[in-house]
């Protein structure tokens, strides 16, 4: 084959990897913003820890089942060890804390944003390389400090825009369910499997599918049996017990859970619930803020205690009526062991993550976030090619009396000039040409009044003779004229 | 070997990335802040690329001679493409240009700041990932664009706290050299490196050793010959003339270039100058914030015509009293075919770049950006460990007041949180032990003062004895009292 081209690469994006255009991003700006200004209030530092980490660092904690020891963007340096780049902001920190901690006021207290990736098959909404935004202590061992991460990320919510009823931050302690299935009695691995197995099938099979499989077993639609894990009855009541544990307040929840945790470390996580209960009371988190739900799993497997998830309950509605559910935007828990994996000694911890392009994303579609509209722009038409310089002063001068306002830098004639200003969503443009500066004027087009008189305006003929949009000022009055119709 | 012990990982980086704590985030982020400020004001708008490209949409634009083809982290897709991490934000931004192209108002205005990746020897100083913030003109095909992108790297600047005589931009255009060469006739390529090669040399061998590499060639001191590139007196005069040509004004400059750039390109060039200078003298751009300076050359690639530098004047001292110069902070210019490279068809533009991470630490050193201090901080000392609802209640009373505050989540005795509190240079700490309590009252440790008093006072005894630093309020006085000692 002949090469006559130079080769021409295809303009085009990795599967899975999205760019982020204006409206999205101040949206996720002003979420940051938000949580910053929380955590930073709350007495948090920031920090930020570098993409990658040695693979062995990261750990394997992703609930990734179908491909184990993947899910990570690994490469070998230079030097044969393997990097990876950062699935989450969590293990960074342990990484962190343990490499510093002789130097560290403890508890440490840091909240970091930043981007995180994962190797996984991109989908709808699913993408490889997503922003996170966590505040976590390190150094902080009891349940308080754990009931201040609930606190927190409600605040969060809250400073994002949200109101009492938009979301609730569901609470569980993974040491219940290890309470219920220790007072079990029988520990052996196979049963312990099957009764998880059932329990995960909660959401699809319900109470009665469920008490099949923790007993003799259960036949499927198609004739299938699955061998059940032959809990006795006391045991399948106490399960089912645990699972179906709710109630008005708080406190009802932990009295519904009471009888089936048993007295081992089912009862360590009930009373870490229970202490939670009472900070959040304090900090005056109702229960529609933050309830306790057992049902919270949280897939990361380093979780050690208490499991925090925040899910958005307001909707928003599709074009066709039907409502856009939300589901979870961040979650968190204790993590007492991810520190001691480097430093052998104990080093409890306790944190929160925020999903936040899903979280901004939602805020979006739901209408808050009013911190994230641009202030009105004003595009100076460069009628005249040679005159730029004039062009450029106007601008500069409607930014010295604090406007957003850009001289036209493009290529083409003042219709295509007054389309761009029109694309940009600019609210005004100025315009000077050769008759207008030999008179020593200028003309103002008021954008965003001629889109609302379109609008209404049925006439054609009307609109072109009125143009009650477009009016002409003394070029010194120009600034002035503006910015007056600005406010 | 018996294997009696977990895995345990050293907590480490990979060689050439650093962690970035408060102060120098906080500096980072107060710098970011005040440039999209300025791009925002001068019509720009927010864009986010991912931060892996394909490998062939990148290309091979990194000046790292030494490893022709490398510099970057690149890494196969499950689909076997090549994909890399970004080493800088304008590649990038030609990719999403010409695959949006069509969708996008033009010319396309963004700002982008985020982190780049360059796989490179590491060294003091010189790190593997690091931040840039950008702003860029595409489908801008005038010097004026070329003119607005200096003025607004000059804005940043002022806007990050330097002022006159702190910053010069300079400004060079790639096709005087181009013109030069053309003038001397013989376009052999072997010719025409030697030249480039001797230019190269000006730092280190002055006009007379660059002349000799030029001319016939030049012994070194080690005794070896290089050949030069065999000019007349003709041709060595008009290189040494461009390679010094200087002024005290733009214009002077751009006289003394005038005579060795040529008729050609060079004179295309040397037109582009004369723009940008009218363009700059409307903006009020002085010529010391904005200078021409032909020695400007910007090492990566896709440079099509004028290029800027941003170099830091201001100095701070080491503590030995000697100065720490800055250089370079950024820079930029016209790369008309970085997005035709994807379209086929002509697409000028026009940026500038600022390498935040050196450009922060530099502010930080030189005592600027303000804006990146804390708020004080205020500790609630956990006295009482069965009483921590009533800490959170303080310190959730004093955020409310505005403030920034926490109670202390880790484990220890009085003396250790305390001493927590110093590390964290809280401003107060408040303590509640049964003592205060049952009298209603809580005692309030003015850390700030009390730092300031021991560098005073010398004798230990009537430091101890007055506690000046120290008094009780109160309970329902606490935040009042606390906020009046702050103000």
């Amino acid at each position: 084959m002949a090469k006559t081209k130079a080769f021409k690469p295809k303009a085009r994006r990795p599967r899975g990897f999205e760019d982020r255009a204006a409206d999205s991003l101040r949206a996720q700006r002003a979420l940051i913003s938000a949580a910053s200004g929380v955590y930073e209030r709350w007495g948090f530092e920031p920090l930020e820890t570098p993409a990658f980490e040695y693979a062995d660092a990261l750990g394997k904690f992703l609930p990734d089942e179908d491909r184990p020891n993947e899910g990570v963007f690994a490469m070998q340096d230079d030097d044969e060890q393997w990097m990876a780049l950062r699935y989450d902001l969590t293990a960074p920190l342990a990484r962190f804390a343990a490499e510093n901690f002789q130097d560290l006021a403890k508890p440490f207290r840091r909240y970091q944003f930043g981007e995180v990736w994962r190797n996984e098959k991109p989908g709808p909404g699913r993408f490889r390389q997503f922003v996170q935004c966590d505040a976590d202590s390190v150094g902080a061992p009891g349940p308080a400090a754990d009931a201040e991460m609930i606190a927190l990320a409600s605040e969060v919510m809250g400073a994002a825009g949200l109101g009492e009823g938009d979301y609730v931050v569901r609470v569980n302690d993974r040491r219940l369910l290890d309470g219920v299935l220790e007072s079990l009695g029988d520990a052996a691995p196979e049963k312990r499997l099957r009764v998880l197995r059932a329990i995960d099938k909660m959401d699809r099979l319900g109470a009665e599918g469920v008490e099949l499989l923790l007993g003799e077993g259960r036949k499927d639609d198609s004739g299938d049996f699955t061998e059940g894990a032959g809990l006795d009855a006391a045991g399948r009541a106490r399960v089912l017990g645990f699972l179906e544990a709710t109630g008005e307040t708080r406190g009802e929840v932990l009295d519904a859970l009471k009888p089936v945790v048993g007295d081992g470390v089912g009862a360590q996580g009930l009373a870490a619930l229970e202490e939670i209960d009472s900070v959040l009371a304090a900090l005056g988190v109702t229960e529609t803020r933050a309830m306790f739900d057992p049902s919270v799993v949280r897939g990361l497997g380093y979780y050690t205690g208490p499991v925090f998830e925040a899910e958005l309950l307001a909707t928003a509605t599709y074009d066709d009526g039907s409502p856009i559910q939300f589901g979870s935007v961040g979650g968190g828990g204790r993590y007492d062991d991810l520190v001691s994996r480097f430093t052998g000694q104990a080093v409890p911890a306790t944190g929160f993550s925020f999903g936040v392009s899903r979280f901004a994303a939602a805020l979006s579609a739901l209408g808050r976030l009013d911190a994230a509209r641009p202030d009105p722009l004003v595009v100076v038409i460069a009628a005249e090619k040679d005159r730029m310089a004039d062009y450029f002063q106007i601008a500069a001068e409607l930014r010295a009396a604090g406007l957003r306002a850009e001289a036209f830098v493009g290529g083409g004639n003042m219709g295509k000039q007054l389309k761009y200003a029109d694309r940009r969503d600019a609210a005004m443009a100025v315009i000077i040409g050769s008759e207008e500066r030999e008179k020593g004027e200028a003309q103002i087009k008021d954008l965003a009044l001629g889109k609302r008189l379109a609008a209404q305006i049925e006439d054609n003929k009307t609109w072109r003779e009125d143009q009650p949009a477009q009016f002409t000022v003394s070029r010194d009055q120009l600034v002035a004229a503006i910015k007056e119709r600005l406010s």
